[in-house]
């Protein structure tokens, strides 16, 4: 578990929100052929939701589920959308970036009766614009994202997780890149339905996302699907009825997850997972502060998964030119995304340890002295 | 490209329809991390999409496009369902067995006004009902299986094609287990959209479908998707602009496919595939009618990718002791999925060799002999 395996063999490094950079024996996990019916790939299907379900902290005797979808996380976030709310159901949506307007944009294709909120995207939600929203009455589900990508900021999830309760919704929850390295009392949030994927936090490939449902939530998603793929009651029942996934599973997928799985335990779960990220993030931003460059979030509200920095102020900053000097080293950034400010990102999860953030720092430093800005 | 690299290294053989048995390189190709924007991995990317088009013997000039999608074979033939038939479009869909009978359900699911003509698995679909069909007027689309993994028939595909043109209708092909294996004529059939997925004939992982179209046909998709991540447009569009994924790709799934379209090319292409599935199937079928199975389709009708065989007559047979007993042999086979016949199937594509099913002759010759039918 150390970076000790050489640039060689570990290839360029990832410094991106997933997919990111594994460990080299999760990706040799997919040196085998399973075949989708196979007992032992079956065992397999059962180990990874019963460990999904353990880093949740949630159990099946407590009313928990979880299933798997294949497709990237988008496709499990639609896969709740299009099955968790019922023709006459009203959802509102907490948006600030991205990823929250995406859960708008797929709700309004599948006509589903959709209000937003909108926040800017440095800022948290508004607890009392959603509550006087909720209080105008109506609404049957709310969905917020936790980590939204788009600027790195974490969006405090529990108290809108009580605001829904108060107002009767069904709670829906886009951790995609937060679940597993961000601590999340399910419970205590009230959480119905939460998404996350493969080739996030838990270091695995990608290939598929994961919903850990509230099975009173789960059960009642029956003949509400919009579609076949990805009907998640449908998936659920066809992987209780006999273990196996309805259609084609990614098998090599689910063989690197089940050993990033373990690879989580070993390293000491959410927590050490969550301190080592957190190194990254702290070791990162006091590296980029000392090259000159500012972050686009305040301190108290970026989170430790991906950082936002706003491009320099100098007419010799190009963004193309930067990303591919920094690729040449063997480095691969991630481009900004938001809507008011020029900015790129850099990943702090995978694979990555405190030498590679060196690393990275100093070649960024190589390349600013290069490009003179 | 033989089988020689020994037992040890290739683990069980899957006799099944994928996922398969791949070569060695092919997994090995997935021991490397993409990042999803990265330059390297966007030209991956083309090559995959030109590469397919040049084994579909047709060309971007002449008016075809391809379109990748994630999740399993299901998740492409959805695509494809749910984009390119409008709300006031008219299916009619083709059916001798399962696979014929999941395009239907999709399509009631997504409200299409959908007819279905039901023919008996061990027959091919009888031309005359269709075309009365058609001539009934109405119809916008005809869908058809090519090779109906059910029984392993493969269906007549241009007959079909014809009728659709007559009828002015866009002919679907589901060419899931046989394109890359078994010639077909995309032109002269007159398909506008023919669906394969990763983990077939080409022998890559599974993780995506991909989709041949016309490209006009393609266009007429524009804003009629009932869904965000199945959107065949959309994803389209996305490739073409940026040559990027909408969302999260199977990163590692398409690196094992680029590898298997290269090691497609040197075994010598779509034929010299063709020669090895059948020699496979030969051999198979010869090998097992010496051991006393009977096969469920007539010879003109089975097709040389999967073979079913009708569970033998005999107390002393238990299909799942037969399967675990090969299974312990290290071979893995198929159950059936028939209607009205009790069978199992055995797959003869994927990286298996004349030596391969001598080998599962020879341990279901033992078997038998254990088992006493």
């Amino acid at each position: 578990m150390s970076s000790t395996a050489g640039k060689f063999e570990r290839g360029k490094l990832l410094f991106t929100p997933g997919p990111l950079t594994t460990s080299i024996t999760v990706k040799q996990a997919m040196l085998k052929d399973y075949g989708s019916r196979d007992i032992h790939f079956i065992q397999m299907i059962k180990d990874i939701r019963n460990g999904l379900l353990d880093l949740a902290q949630v159990k099946k005797e407590e009313g928990y589920e979880t299933v798997l979808m294949q497709g990237s996380g988008t496709f499990g976030i639609e896969s709740v959308i299009s099955s968790a709310i019922p023709a006459d159901g009203k959802l509102l949506v907490i948006i600030n970036g991205v990823y929250g307007e995406r859960i708008a944009k797929m709700a309004g294709i599948h006509r589903i009766n959709t209000t937003t909120l909108v926040f800017e995207e440095n800022e948290w939600p508004d607890e009392a614009q959603v509550k006087e929203e909720l209080d105008k009455g109506g609404y049957t589900h709310l969905a917020i994202i936790h980590s939204e990508t788009t600027s790195g900021i974490i969006n405090p999830v529990e108290p809108f997780g009580l605001l829904a309760k108060e107002h009767n919704c069904v709670f829906i929850v886009d951790a995609m890149s937060s679940f597993g390295a961000v601590p999340i009392d399910i419970k205590k949030c009230g959480i119905d339905f939460l998404v996350s994927s493969s080739n996030k936090c838990i270091e695995g490939v990608p290939g598929f996302a994961f919903v850990i449902c509230k099975k009173e939530s789960l059960q009642k998603c029956e003949n509400q699907a919009r579609t076949l793929s990805l009907d998640l009651f449908g998936q659920w029942k066809g992987l209780e009825n006999d273990g196996q996934f309805r259609f084609t599973p990614p098998t090599h997928s689910l063989a690197a997850f089940h050993q990033a799985l373990v690879e989580l335990k070993q390293e000491g779960g959410v927590t050490a997972r969550a301190e080592r990220y957190f190194n990254n993030y702290q070791l990162l931003r006091n590296g980029m502060r000392g090259l000159g460059f500012k972050e686009y979030l305040p301190d108290g509200k970026q989170g430790y998964i991906i950082s936002t920095y706003l491009y320099p102020e100098s007419a010799a900053f190009d963004f193309k030119a930067f990303y591919e000097k920094l690729n040449d080293r063997d480095f691969i950034i991630y481009p900004g995304k938001l809507t008011r400010a020029a900015c790129f990102r850099i990943g702090n999860i995978g694979q990555l340890f405190a030498e590679d953030i060196n690393g990275l720092l100093g070649a960024v430093a190589e390349v600013k002295k290069e490009m003179g800005f």
